[in-house]
């Protein structure tokens, strides 16, 4: 018999689920307070993994990994060969990272079945808790990437042919993270696997849920996302010799770039979203004129002609303010927008009401795995409030309370799809 | 007796010269052609130095060191106890630096010493072939470092606590060239040693002498220098949902910056030189909103008066551009405008005239150790040309017989002014 819903809230431990994420954000933590640095594939990835390995044998999980280094921990179900319903998130982070971002939705889905394994109750179907490799993108583009290759967006070949800064080969990266899953006995299960269905909790990343008072938030979708980079060519010269007329300033090419794009993204509504994240000056001297500048293009907006039409006007706004320099736009991302499983997401609203919580509709304005998940399976998200909206950052901060309340909705609602008789 | 001009000319080796010039540029070459990476105290510094002192040594110099690691190959004279004429430049290069800057200068003057042992003539005077430690300033900030020391203008204990962008210290990488200074050999001299004069050649880095076809520059002064360092605060945030009216966009508000500082240094007569060269961005991430960037103004004119002026203004531009950022303006050089010696500039017009050498006199606008040593001593500058005016880059180019034209008249003033009997 399924546990009631008191039962199941009851035997979500805030403390438990508080101290693991304390613990996690301990490995690659900065020197300032609550910063976390731990780069997908990198050494403290593989220490965040072993110690996510062994918390989840602890409740009896069998871990399990794929080819490209998703990482599962699958607890049995009932019913003969179902596929399991599947809940988590990732563990790597942003270089200035905090402690939530992904290892929230990692170790609120462990708390879901630590807390099925103390209440003793074994559901219909399997579940299986997830870590996906390299959500963030940032040491490896693209992100998603664990999830994109599940689902087949991307070819693993693609994937693999990643380099970071420093030239280190995402393939050779991974294939070191293997070797480690393969020294800590995982065993080996296959890219796209069938799920039942994918549940992500998250903090927001935004202001919402904290400025209405909701306890969790009900993700409705995805937003259409594009990711450009434009090199900008001039040619270095001497600071002190060289006068303006003769100059091609790939810097100054670059920074007009950057505020005619600011005007012609401007949204009364300030619905979309612009940012230029990464910018590289070569050679990046006080002294030298620089020849060569890259910088990034993220754009984001729920409806996909609008970025469409925004698309279709860059490379004029680029090149008519490129000056003496030559500029180069490259598309490296174009995904649609995603709408998440309408019969999921009013699950997840009969399950919140049953619990008490307090909820709001709204889209994702971030990217999420959910994404890509929601190509094979029916898929949703549930946020929790996080500290003034920040994320992306040391003071990214949610109170325990509101990490117990979205994990008490996820053990509710994992509970119920894997419970149903259908 | 003095060897005559045409023996004198005849003795400076062109093509000699010019392999030596091809041999140190392959130390720390980059896969562009002609391209070099040597930053000041590095290891390919450290193999630059042991070559330059063991082809000293080869013609009969005494290579010492003083505690800046500036390097002397030391050729005795014949009259007792006279201070030295000193002649030389630096080995360091820019990141993405070419072959000629400060290497012509230091074997230009090995040339000359080379030329007079091969005449067998003994000045009255010491000459010192001279190799100022970090003349560029990109490795570890402020540039002219050796020379600025050893005159005086900064202290030992300020250079050493500078530190390069991985954290390294200037005092700790000093330590470790001084060390294989020792183990190879070198006496030590004091910084600030008394000297007779001092002379550097250096390719031109502008496209004067090239445009008017003089063989050689007759350098007339340094222009009033300044430097600053503008540091701007924002907020990291979510690239995805942060709406912009919430954003505290660090490069943003930079990059309106350098457009206000562009149109507020415009100059009719094109003589103001304004440069951001370095601009460094944080987390410097696809998909968060920048918190803070770094970028350096380097401004030159002339006229102290014009540049007084202008920065007097800087505060009030880069405030008003800040947006809901924060940023501060700290001035990190301010150098006067430095004429050099109107005693050594004739000197060197009429050794010019009396090699037959086409010469153009002209201001520096590029910084260069002379400056410092004009304070303690009569300096002065031979420029040559090069190819489109590039410099700091590997397309920087000079032609073999200029950069003997350069030498020639380097070892006729030299003579001239080791011989004087005063």
């Amino acid at each position: 018999m399924e546990p009631t819903h008191p039962a199941l809230a009851a035997a979500i431990d805030e403390s438990r689920l508080w101290d693991r994420l304390m613990r996690m954000g301990a490995i690659g933590a900065l020197p300032e307070p609550g910063g976390v640095d731990r780069p997908a594939l990198s050494a403290h990835d593989a220490t965040a993994r072993r110690l996510l390995v062994a918390w989840g044998r602890a409740c009896g999980l069998r871990p399990a990994s794929d080819s490209l280094g998703n990482l599962f921990l699958l607890r049995p179900g009932t019913g003969p060969d179902l596929p399991p319903v599947v809940i988590g998130s990732h563990l790597d982070t942003q270089p200035l990272g905090g402690r939530f971002d992904g290892a929230y939705g990692v170790l609120a889905a462990l708390e879901v079945v630590a807390a099925l394994d103390d209440l003793h109750f074994e559901t219909r179907r399997p579940i299986a808790v997830v870590s996906w490799t390299n959500e963030e993108g940032c040491r490896f583009q693209p992100g998603c990437a664990g999830s994109a290759g599940f689902v087949g967006a991307v070819t693993v070949d693609q994937l693999r042919a990643g380099r970071d800064a420093e030239g280190i080969g995402f393939g050779e990266a991974l294939d070191q993270m293997l070797a480690g899953d393969r020294a800590d006995g995982l065993a080996v299960v296959p890219l796209g696997f069938p799920i039942a269905a994918y549940l992500e909790a998250h903090i927001e990343q935004g202001p919402q849920l904290e400025r209405t008072g909701a306890d969790v938030g009900i993700v409705t979708g995805m937003p259409c996302l594009h990711w450009y980079t434009v090199t900008v060519t001039g040619e270095a010269a001497h600071a002190g010799t060289t006068p303006r007329a003769a100059r091609k300033d790939a810097l100054s090419a670059a920074c007009s770039m950057v505020k005619a794009l600011e005007a012609v993204t401007a949204d009364p509504q300030d619905v979309l979203r612009f940012t230029v994240g990464r910018f590289e000056v070569a050679p990046n001297s006080p002294n030298t004129v620089p020849d060569q500048v890259l910088f990034t293009l993220d754009l984001r907006h729920p409806d996909a002609a609008v970025l469409a039409a925004l698309a279709a006007r860059i490379p004029a706004v680029v090149a008519s303010n490129a000056g003496p320099c030559r500029a180069v736009v490259t598309r490296t991302m174009a995904a649609p927008p995603r709408p998440f499983d309408p019969g999921l997401i009013a699950l997840l609203q009969r399950e919140a009401t049953a619990i008490d919580l307090a909820t709001l509709s709204l889209p994702s304005g971030a990217y999420h795995d959910a994404r890509y998940l929601a190509e094979r399976a029916p898929a949703a998200m549930i946020f929790v409030p996080c500290r003034g909206g920040i994320s992306h950052h040391p003071s990214e901060y949610a109170e325990p309370a509101h990490l117990a309340a979205g994990a008490r909705l996820l053990a509710a609602a994992t509970v119920a799809v894997a419970c149903r008789d259908d």
